[in-house]
């Protein structure tokens, strides 16, 4: 068996879409699913299946719009302050706003104009004007005008007009029923703990999420494990009573992939595999005049491609379209290479630092579900594109709204776990900031405030030769940038060991010596100096330390290798190992430091967030519940240029 | 009884702001409602009332990123297409995306790289870097790291990311609950028929459905009666268990209003009357620690005020911010003017047209709830300002996506019913195209042509002297206009008489003769040059026409003005007659022409609508159901210059 041979096909996108399309007109998808009666009551948010006309016009006979009391106009004609005009008996009637006018009156003088001079006589000096302060019949609509188009989703304010011109009931165009099939033996549910290889079944509960915002009624059914017999019953009894069928992971071409094997079976595989990227696994197929697609295992692969191929889909089967997405103009903070051949979807976050908007790619790994989490937009590389450099404009397809982004500060450089405690404290604050923290290592930091891609940086880089931190670095690499260096706060740096330190390790000396194995941090990163510098003053060749080579960007990764039990220690911080429950040998007291750019120091966000750093307790208290770090110069201003 | 000295204060809206949120602060209403623990399956769209924290983490082990096979790098460093390397027993593990890495391998090679040679045997002719193609434990989140902050709506992919994170239960804020009670005795429920005073309350329906929008669970209580102590019961029932009670009506100054009262007697009424338009009524209280909000009676004030002093409350209650208003630069297209010393809120509608956002007023009325139907956005003029010039920049408050304006075709001109059928079957279009039509006359029209405000203007304007239509108005008046006119119909003008016409209304001289009262239309409008024409060749002077000055906007409502039986007769087209069942007296065939300046002749969606015209069977179906038409000339072009 060479597996070689079971690979998906790469259409290009547009002539997958063109060849979807066609296959769904051919079912007369388009033309929807039945059209019901409701009452106007219970139609918010659905989609009018016929145009809707006024049944009576509104108001639906002339009224009065102010207080006061109805005229006729011609009596008033000659009124004026030094000839006030009275009128007594017929010739006026109270009214109140709305009440229908007298027969025969035709004008409304407004109570503020009114004396009174006993209940059934009163006094005006002001003419009026014919009709005055009368809302006539029909002024805001009249019987049979057009109320709304067909196809419209029904807001509060058109049940309102509806219901203001006598039409009680509305038809509407039923939703699409979407079935959501997961497979895949290896699922197991949330709430069960994962067993090397299961995976927790998610997945469907974020496609029926996004589905059943787009409008469409979206179940979701009993995981199908891997199974041909079992995967062609559940299509076969989906595709009866559902207008879309979904399947979930085996899209792929691994060996117990049976998805499109099964769909050919029973129906017709419109495409299976796009010139895309994440997502190309994805099929299409028709099976018994329904819609079958079968999304990519990964979630953001899956995520995407519903966007690219279904939402749609649920918007036209009710007569409407997609909403149109909203784009921004962004530069790119750092060069994205792309392959050619396909269309790339990736996930940025954006900054509004000073006057450009940076855009960041969020992590390219299609099963990171945190990047989609924290992404702003999506950027869209085309098959002809071979990427895009730094500094390069580009579009953003928003995933949140720009106001959103314009409140957000953001964070670039090493991580600290009091990222997080300031991301939450600052996310509750009226008007809310947002922290968008992206973890590339102190010399990242710095390198982003460079590019003006960054509020502020963390950074905690050891100079060697002075013993000092960061200021020979700033000197070095931001020398015509004008700044200040704040410091965060000290943290306590060592190795991060097993619960209970059963290896026994005392120091970089026992790596060496024992051959224990190690997890390093990456280039530039504050750790990786102090690991170097603790070698060099140990006089060890990192070659003495298996997994030198192995780097992570994080101390909470480097925490998670050593808590799976997949390397023996790793160096880091100790709130990282209090935070999994591991042990922790000190090697060093280091200095953590923010690089904040003056033209932001007035900035109303970074303003917050220092005022939290020198003055709140609860901040204090979150940390010190962390173990591992002093305060005692938080908030100082180490530095200045 | 001097009504005069029931008033309202005014209140300025900066103050008003400050002293609510003061009064809010002292019953600690921001300390929100209680927290309770839910499944993150039934978690969407709700509120984090604490922060959400990685349970372990994603991948919760290291695993297979890529269908393939497990290997050591090591085995293949020197591993070329020129001498491959053979792997064999157990050497390599076959792996599928998403397994479990077996312990000890450091590297996968995908499938498409593996050259099977037996079931037990691979060749691998390229080397492989250390942990290629795996997802390393804690590669997306690690244990303890934060995933949503505080106050955060959870969306779907929330929901992946927690399920991912083995969080299976989140702490959620419980939504504000609101009483909505709407008083007065004119009220009836939808479905019945109004009889003259009678007001359907529909008004409950729109706020409820705005604020369950907003995150609260409204509820509506029975409206109550104009009884004082009715309503006092139904406020101190509603306090009980809400956290906010809304009285709908009643709020302003007439003879039955007694909400401030009783509110008064209650608790403490915070405000009362606010320097804005519309809304100046409102009313601002505390009863029993609960916030109670008497909204004005007319719809459009409702809602707005609703907007101003309860969205913010509903969001804070589950410590969210409100969510930023979007805003778009705009044109006036007219002149507006503002009262001194209110903030004014005026609903405009915004047309694309060529490159200019263009803003016109959508109607002023409170009533009118259709204007806020249409209504794209909101021109907010504050109490200093005494309106905007025409052409003058504004900011307007988005509605609706600036993109679905950009989709809008804006129409001004004369009204004819064929309007709201184009509207209907380009809205079925796909992208869909809507059409913003103002009633203003085709004198109107063809102003806002000049103007630069309208795509298209509907005109009918009768030349005396040549007996053309259109052609010597935009020789006079759009004389350096490059356009083409286009027909869209003939249509006949006549005398809308009631059923039956049991006046034996022949024409003119009959109103004149035997002293009908008419109603006319505005200035400018085609239908009015027909009638003074008409008056003309019978040598009738207006005078002798009882209500030549009492004027309407368009067809339907001089229409709905004959059918309510409030005058006996006024000029239109035979298509209004008929839509409310009344009769018609044949006076002229008019030409009603479309005037499309030439630089929108080539825009997509003035195509779209010229192909509809011009050669749909379905257009012409329903222009010939509503009577009175000919689509002789439809789409011909009349006259270009």
């Amino acid at each position: 068996m060479n597996q070689k041979d079971i690979y998906v096909k790469n259409m290009p996108l547009p002539q997958t879409i063109q060849a979807w399309q066609e296959a769904l007109q051919k079912i007369n998808f388009f033309s929807g699913g039945t059209v019901t009666t409701i009452p106007v009551d219970k139609a918010l948010g659905q989609v009018t299946a016929t145009p809707v006309f006024a049944a009576h016009s509104s108001p639906p006979f002339n009224a009065a719009a102010m207080d006061g009391i109805a005229v006729h106009f011609g009596d008033l004609a000659a009124a004026s302050e030094a000839s006030p005009i009275r009128l007594a008996g017929e010739r006026f009637v109270p009214v109140n706003t709305g009440n229908a006018l007298p027969r025969n009156f035709d004008a409304v003088v407004m109570i503020e104009d009114v004396h009174y001079l006993s209940e059934d006589e009163v006094e005006l000096s002001i003419p009026a004007t014919p009709w005055q302060h009368i809302r006539t019949i029909g002024e805001d609509i009249v019987t049979t005008e057009l109320i709304l188009p067909e196809g419209h989703k029904i807001r509060p304010i058109d049940q309102g007009a509806m219901l203001a011109t006598g039409v009680t009931e509305v038809q509407i165009k039923a939703a699409p029923r979407v079935k959501i099939i997961p497979t895949g033996s290896e699922l197991i549910q949330p709430g069960e703990a994962p067993a090397p290889g299961q995976i927790i079944e998610f997945n469907s509960r974020i496609l029926a999420g996004y589905l059943n915002e787009w409008g469409a009624v979206a179940k979701r059914a009993a995981p199908v494990s891997d199974d041909q017999k079992k995967l062609r019953q559940a299509i076969q009894s989906a595709v009866q009573d559902n207008d879309i069928v979904i399947i979930n992971a085996g899209a792929s071409a691994g060996t117990r992939d049976y998805t499109a094997t099964v769909l050919a079976e029973l129906g017709e595989v419109v495409v299976h595999g796009v010139a895309i990227k994440p997502g190309k696994p994805v099929i299409l197929a028709i099976v018994e005049n329904t819609p079958v697609i079968g999304l990519p295992g990964y979630p953001v692969s899956a995520i995407l491609t519903m966007r690219l191929f279904v939402q749609e889909m649920v918007y036209n089967f009710m007569g409407m379209q997609k909403p149109a997405a909203q784009w921004a103009t962004a530069r790119m903070s750092r060069p994205l290479h792309s392959a050619m051949g396909v269309d790339e979807f990736v996930r940025v976050t954006l900054g509004q630092v000073g006057k450009e908007l940076m855009a960041t790619p969020a992590g390219k790994g299609a099963g990171a579900v945190m990047s989609l989490v924290r992404a702003d937009g999506i950027l869209t590389l085309p098959a002809g594109s071979e990427g895009v450099g730094a500094g390069e404009e580009v579009q953003i397809e928003l995933l949140r709204p720009l106001t959103d982004v314009h409140s957000t500060l953001v964070a670039i450089g090493s991580h600290d776990n009091i990222i997080d405690i300031l991301a939450n404290q600052l996310h509750k604050n009226r008007p809310v900031i947002r922290i968008s923290s992206a973890h590339v290592g102190s010399m990242g930091g710095i390198m982003a405030i460079r590019r003006g891609e960054a509020h502020l940086a963390g950074s905690h880089l050891l100079d060697e030769e002075s013993g000092e931190y960061n200021i020979s670095f700033i000197k070095r690499f931001l020398p015509n940038t004008a700044l200040q260096l704040i410091n965060l706060c000290y943290r306590q740096q060592g190795l991060i060991v097993a619960k209970g330190n059963p290896l026994h390790i005392r120091g970089f000396q026992d790596i060496a010596d024992r051959n224990f194995s190690f997890i390093n941090r990456q280039n530039g990163a504050g750790t990786r100096l102090l690991t170097d510098k603790t070698l060099r003053d140990l006089d060890l060749n990192p070659t003495a330390i298996t997994g030198y080579e192995h780097e992570e960007y994080t101390h909470m990764s480097v925490a998670a290798a050593v808590a799976c039990g997949s390397v023996d220690c790793g160096m880091g911080i100790l709130a990282a190992a209090n935070a999994l429950g591991l042990d922790f040998v000190p090697v060093a007291e280091e200095r953590y430091d923010l690089i904040i750019p003056e033209q932001f120091i007035s900035d109303e966000k970074i303003k917050t967030l220092l005022d939290l750093i020198r003055s709140s307790s609860k901040f204090q208290e979150l940390v010190e519940r962390l173990g591992g770090y002093s305060l005692r110069d938080s908030g100082k201003v180490m530095y200045e240029q």
